[in-house]
C-alpha cells in the first residue's frame, strides 16, 4: 500500500483535519504535501460536503444542506519541479471507499437550495442511501436494481494562476449580473462563508476567501468535471498553470450516471485515491493542451451489453418552445422520457431521478448540427435490472 | 436475401425512380408499399443529398449543393394494421452499401451554404472520399486512419399527424423569426422548393409541398436522429401517430462520429437495409412512449479499448463569455480541443474535423449540473490511427 | 463490391463449376486464379459438404453424407512474387452468405459415418436448419434462442510443400495403423474417393489424388482450424511453403462454438469472403512463424457481458477414469455439464449439443498443470436465449 | 468493510495462526468458523506455498519449494443449514492484496521438483516478483509489460463426502500406478508431509493426513480450478456434499494466463476476499449440477481489443508424432508458438514462459473435432506490451 500523505478523519470537519484541504480554488493556498515525478501515494478524502449527510432515510439534511461548504478537498499537492508550460501526468492507480465507510448517498436538492438538472420537475428534497458490496451497490430506497461501481473522483485539478482566476471571477460574474435574483442561481461566486484554506489564517485567509474561485464548476484546470469514466487506471494529462501544479481532489463517487443529473450527484461517498504522478516538460505547447486536461480511461469498467437507449429534443417540455440546437434541452427531454418509461415499471419519478444519477447510464450528444434539434441520448444499461424492463411484443 | 420492396437507380434522381420517394414530412403522402407485421424485406436508399456528390478530389459539388433537395428517403412504408397509439417495432436486421457503389464522403459546408459545428472556424467547403474495404473505411484525403464503420440510417422515422405536423411548422417558424435573416438560418421552413412526394401530382403536390416539414431535425417521430449506435441489430420502438405508421428511412451512414458535426456529415452512402417489422398494440401507452423512439443498439458494434479523451466547457472560444450550463458549447470546445491535439500529429484544421465527424467518435455530457459550466466530452479511439497517437512521457 | 475472382453455382457440383476448386492439399494442384500483393477480391464458396444437406427436417442427409467429399474449396490462389519463407498476410475484410441462401445446417454425425466430440452419447444422425436474419440466425429445430452470427471459413490455408505433405501423411498413418479398424476412425488418409483437384486429369489426377492430403485436420499450413474468432476485419499471418503460396479457403460457417462439437459442425453454409493479400518477405524467420499461422481477431464479434460458465475435468464420464492433464476429456466433461444442465431447461441432449457447436460459446484451457486433472470450461452467454436460464435463488 | 471471519499473520505459518487453516481436503477437518445464508464477511489468506518465497531475484526458493506444504487454505467454513443435495450461491464481491504485501510471484519449478507444462523445454527454476500498482502490475525481471490484474482465488472448493474422497484417492492412485517412478509425478497422493489439518491433533490428525486428498487438482467440489475469469463479482454454484458445504479457498492470484502454464503459477499473492453466501435448497437435482460447480464472470475484467493469437494442433514436438485430437499438446503446441513469437521480440524465452503463464491471455479450445487434430490457440492481448509487438508489413 502506497504510503497515506494526505489523512481524513471522517468524525472532523475539514478545517480540523491534521492537515487540512481546502474549498476554493486559488493559486495562493500554500500546498500542503509535495511529492516527486515518479512518485506513487495515496490520499484520503472526505465526501464533497464535508460529512454534512447521514446514513438515514430522512432527506432534511439534503434540504438544508450547506452549500458554501462544498467542495472540501484533499491538497494542494506540490509537484517538484513541475513549471507553467508542462503538462502533470496524473495515474488514477486504484480507488476505494474508506473501511469504515462503506455506504454513500445521492440525493434531489430543493428547487430553493441548489436545484437540479430537473428541478422544474422535482422541486423537493429527496435522499438515497447506497450500500457498497464489493464492486457492486444497491439501495434500500431504489428497490430491484444493482450494479458494479465506477469509482471515480468528481473533482480533480491543479490551481489556476492569479491571471486564470480572475478570468473566472470576471466572467461568471458577468453572468450572474444578467439575472442577479435567480434561483437557483446561475453560477457561484466567491463567498467567504465557510471557506476553508489549508492552514492560511488572519488576513491572507480574508483574502483568499473573497477572492477564491468556488469548486463547483469545471473549469481549464479540470476541476468538478464528474466525468464518470475517470476511474481505475485512468491517465489524466493536466496543462500547469503554477509551480509545482498543486494537485487536489475529492467528490468521489461509488458510481455516476453521465450528467450528474441530481446535481447531488453520484454516488458520494469518502474515500481513497492511489496516485501516480509524472511530468512532460513543455507538453501544454507539444501537444497543445491547454484549455482543459485531456485524459485516458482506465481498462476495468464495468461491462455491459444490452442498453434500453432514449432520445430528446431541443424542444423546451412546459412550453413546447423551439431551441436551436440546445443539447442541454435535449439531454434534458432524454433524461424525461426515461423517467416517463422507468415509472411504467414501479419507480416514482423521484426514484427513476436518483437512478438516472448515480447508475452507470450513458449520455450522448449524437447529433449537433441538424438544425433546430440537437438529438441527445441517455442510454440505460437493462442488467441493471433484477428483471426484464425491455418492452415486451406480446 | 429478403425481397426488395424499394429500390433505387443510382443514376436517376428520386423523383425518377420507378417508385419515387420522398423528402418531406406530411400524413398525406401515400404510402409508397405496405407490410404485414413480422414481415421481412429490404430497402434500398440513395444518398441524402440525390447522387450531387461526386466521387473526386474537388468540394465544389459540396460547396453548390442543393439542400432543398435533402434528405430523400425511401418510403413510406404502410404497416398493415397498425395505428395510432402503437408501438411499431423496428428491427435493423441488417445494411451496406449498394454492390457498384462502395465509397461515401464527408464535407464542410460553406457557411453561406448550410454550415456546421464548427462554420464559424472552418467557414469554407471542403471534401473527403472514403473507400470501403469490407468492414473498413480510409480515405486518401485523411492518410493515417483506417476503422470499421458502424452503419446506420442517420434517418428513419415515421409520419406525423396532422397536428403534429401544425406544431411542428409554429414552433420552427416562431424560431426562424427570432432572426429571419441569419446565416446559417435556425431552422428549414416548408418550402416547395425540390420537394419530392412519391407520386403525388397537381395542386395535392402543390398543398404538401407548401406545408410539409423539412427532414433536417429529429422531431418525436424520430427522423434524422443521426445516431451512430442505431447500426446493424437494433431494435427501435416508434410511437405511432398515423394508420400504418408510414415508415420512412435514408441517410445511410458508413460511419458517424457522435454529433455529426461537420453537418455532411458523417460517411454519406447509398445503400439497403434489411427490416423486420412487429407491432405492440397500445404500447405508447402502456410503455409511456409518446415523445421520441426507444430503441436497443445491436451487438456487432465495434469494440475498441483505448482512447484519448476531450473535455470542454460552456465558455465561448470568441469572446470568452460564460454560458449558463450550455452542453452544446461544451461539446464545441471538446472538439475543438480535439482538433488542436490533432493538428499536433500532422492534420490540418479541416481534416481533423472532418475526422472528429466520420469517425466513431463518442460525444459525452458527462456534467451537466455544474453551474455555469456543463463538461462535454469527446472521446477518440486510438487504435484507428496508424500509429500511436498518445502524449509520451519522453 | 471487388471482382470475383472465384464463383460457385450452386447447383452443380464442385468439379463443375466454371473453374472448380479442389478438396485435397497438395502442391501439385494448380492455380486457379493469380492475384498480386495489394490486391482485394471476392472468393465464392460451397458448402463444406459440396451441397449434400438440404434444408428440411430429414436427418438422413446427414446421416448418409459422403464424407470423402469434403472439404470443397475454393482455390488454389497463386500470389505473385510470393516465396517460400514469406509471411503471406491476408485480411478478410468482409464475409456473407450469398444471396439466394440465407440459411445453414448443423447436425450430429452417426457414430458409424463421421462421429463427434460426443458420439459415445449420442450415436445417432440429427440435424438443425437454421435461417439468417440481417445478422441473427434461429432454428426451428432449436426454439428459444436467437443470437447474431461471427462467420467465418472454417478451413483458409495454403499448400504444403512436397516435403511437408510427406510428413504429414507418415505422421498420420502411423497413427491409424495403432488401430486400423476403429470406428470413428483415427484420421482420415489419403483416399481417392470423391477427389476434385482442379482441372487436373488423367495419371497426374491420379497421383494427385493418391496423394493428396484429406483436408479435415488443421495443420502446419492452417487448413481446418474450425477458429471461430477468424471473422470479419481478422488478419492473418501464413508462413509460405510453396512459390504463390496457394491459398485455399471454404467451409464457412455463419457461427460457431469453440470446438465445433459436433464436427457437421458450425452453422454450416455456402458464402462469399472479400480478401485483401499483401507479403512479409522473409517473415517467418524474422517472426519466427514457422508452424502454424498467426492472426489478428476482427473487431466487430458480437458483444455480449453476461455468461453461464460450465467446468469439467480429465476423469472419464464412463469409467470414473483418472486421466493425466487430458484437456479433451476435461472440456467434454465441461459440455457434458451444461448439456446436463440445459435439459433443465427443456432442451433434449441433441437440441443441446447442437446449441453448443453452433452458438458463440467459449471453450477454455482454464488448468493445465494441476496434476492430474485439467480443468477445461465452455462458457455460454445468456442474452442468447429469449428467458433468463439461470439459477435462480428462489 | 465486511467483519473479517478468518485472519493471517504472513509472519507464521498456517498451522502457527491463531485460528488455522488446513492444505488437504477431507470431510472431518472441523470448520474453522460458521456463517449464515445471506451473510456477508471477509476472508484473508496467505499464499499457496505458505510463505515460502521471498520478494527478491534468487530463484532457489522457488527450486527447494516444499510442495507438501501446498495449497494452504483459510477455511473451512460453515454454512448453517445447507445440506448436501443443496447449491451453495458464493458471490465474490471484491478481493485485494493485503495492505503490506502488494507484490507476487511466479515461477518455473524444477524438473525435479514440480515441473510445469513446459518443463522438457524449460527444466531449471526461475522467478519473476510483480510489483501491483493499484490495478496494475509489473515486473521487474519481465521488462516492457504492464497490465490490469485479473485477481481471482485460484482455489475455491467444498468438502468432499467420504465417499467422493475414497473415490479420488483410488482413481488418482490407479493412475500412479501406471507409472509410479515418473517425474514428474502424474498424481500427488495422500502424504501426511506437511499436512495442516485446522486444529486436529493426535490420532484423528494423523488419521485425516493419511487419508487427505491433495489440493493440487481441481475436482467435483471445485478446488484448484485456476480459472482466471473467477474474479471480482463473480458468482458461484457449489454442488454441496456434507453438512455445512465446509467452503474453503486460497491460492490468490493477482492476475493469470489460461493454463497457468508455468505451475507457479499465476502472480501469486497473499489476500483477502469478500464473500457473500446464499444457498439453493435441493438446487443441484433442479439444475442438474452435480459433477462441478458452475459460475457466472464478473463485470470488470480487463477490456483489451487487439490480440495476437497462435494456434498450435497435436503433433509432438520433440518426435513428430501425430496424437488423436490431444488438446493438451496443441495448446503446449500453441504456447511454443507464442514463445518464438516472443523471443524475436527481444525476451529470453523463460521470459516468455512465465509471460504466458501471468498475463491475461486467453488459451481456447478452437476446434476439437477435426481428426486427428486438435486445435488450441493462445491470444495474447497486445496492448499489454510497451510497443506495438506487431508484425509489420514494412
Amino acid at each position: 500500500m502506497p504510503k497515506t500523505l494526505f489523512k481524513v478523519d471522517l468524525t472532523k470537519p475539514m478545517e480540523e483535519q491534521e492537515v487540512p484541504g481546502h474549498n476554493r480554488w486559488h493559486p495562493d493556498i500554500p500546498a500542503a504535501v509535495s511529492v516527486n515525478p515518479g512518485d506513487v501515494f495515496r490520499i484520503e478524502c472526505k465526501d464533497w460536503t464535508d460529512g454534512q449527510i447521514s446514513n438515514n432515510d430522512d432527506p432534511s439534511d439534503i434540504r438544508d444542506v450547506n452549500l458554501h461548504r462544498v467542495h472540501v478537498l484533499s491538497g494542494p499537492i506540490h509537484v517538484n519541479g513541475v513549471k507553467p508550460g508542462d503538462l502533470l501526468v496524473v495515474d488514477l492507480l486504484d480507488m476505494g471507499a474508506l473501511p469504515d465507510s462503506e455506504w454513500g448517498f445521492n440525493g434531489i436538492f430543493d428547487r430553493q437550495n441548489g436545484g437540479g438538472f430537473l428541478t422544474n420537475h422535482y422541486p423537493e428534497a429527496a435522499k438515497s442511501i447506497w450500500d457498497f458490496h464489493g464492486i457492486y451497490t444497491s439501495s434500500r430506497h431504489i428497490p430491484g436494481v444493482k450494479f458494479p461501481g465506477i469509482i471515480h473522483p468528481g473533482l480533480i485539478g491543479v490551481a489556476p494562476s492569479h491571471e486564470m482566476l480572475d478570468t473566472w471571477n470576471q466572467r461568471e460574474k458577468a453572468l450572474v449580473d444578467t439575472d442577479p435574483g435567480r434561483v437557483p442561481e446561475l453560477a457561484t461566486l466567491p463567498n467567504p462563508h465557510s471557506a476553508v484554506l489549508g492552514n492560511v489564517k488572519g488576513a491572507e485567509f480574508d483574502r483568499i476567501a473573497r477572492e477564491g474561485a468556488r469548486t463547483v464548476p469545471p473549469r481549464e484546470n479540470g476541476g468538478n468535471c464528474d466525468i464518470k469514466n475517470l476511474s481505475k487506471g485512468s491517465r489524466i494529462y493536466f496543462p500547469v498553470f503554477v509551480d509545482g501544479a498543486k494537485l487536489s481532489m475529492g467528490d468521489l463517487h461509488f458510481s455516476q450516471g453521465d450528467g450528474e443529473i441530481s446535481f447531488c450527484g453520484g454516488i458520494e461517498m469518502a474515500g481513497w485515491i492511489d496516485i501516480h504522478v509524472e511530468v512532460i516538460k513543455g507538453g501544454m505547447e507539444k501537444y497543445s493542451i491547454f484549455n482543459n486536461p485531456v485524459f485516458k480511461p482506465g481498462p476495468v469498467e464495468p461491462r455491459f451489453s444490452d442498453y434500453l437507449i432514449f432520445e430528446g429534443i431541443s424542444v423546451d417540455e412546459f412550453t413546447g418552445k423551439q431551441h436551436y440546437l440546445d443539447a442541454h434541452i435535449a439531454y434534458r427531454r432524454a433524461c424525461l422520457n426515461a423517467i416517463d418509461f422507468l415509472k411504467t415499471q414501479g419507480y416514482s419519478g423521484e426514484q427513476a431521478y436518483m437512478l438516472l444519477s448515480t447508475a452507470p447510464v450513458e449520455g450522448r450528444i449524437s447529433g449537433i448540427v441538424d438544425i433546430p434539434n440537437a438529438c441527445c441520448t441517455v442510454a440505460i444499461p437493462t442488467e441493471i435490472f433484477d428483471y426484464d424492463i425491455r418492452p415486451k411484443l406480446i
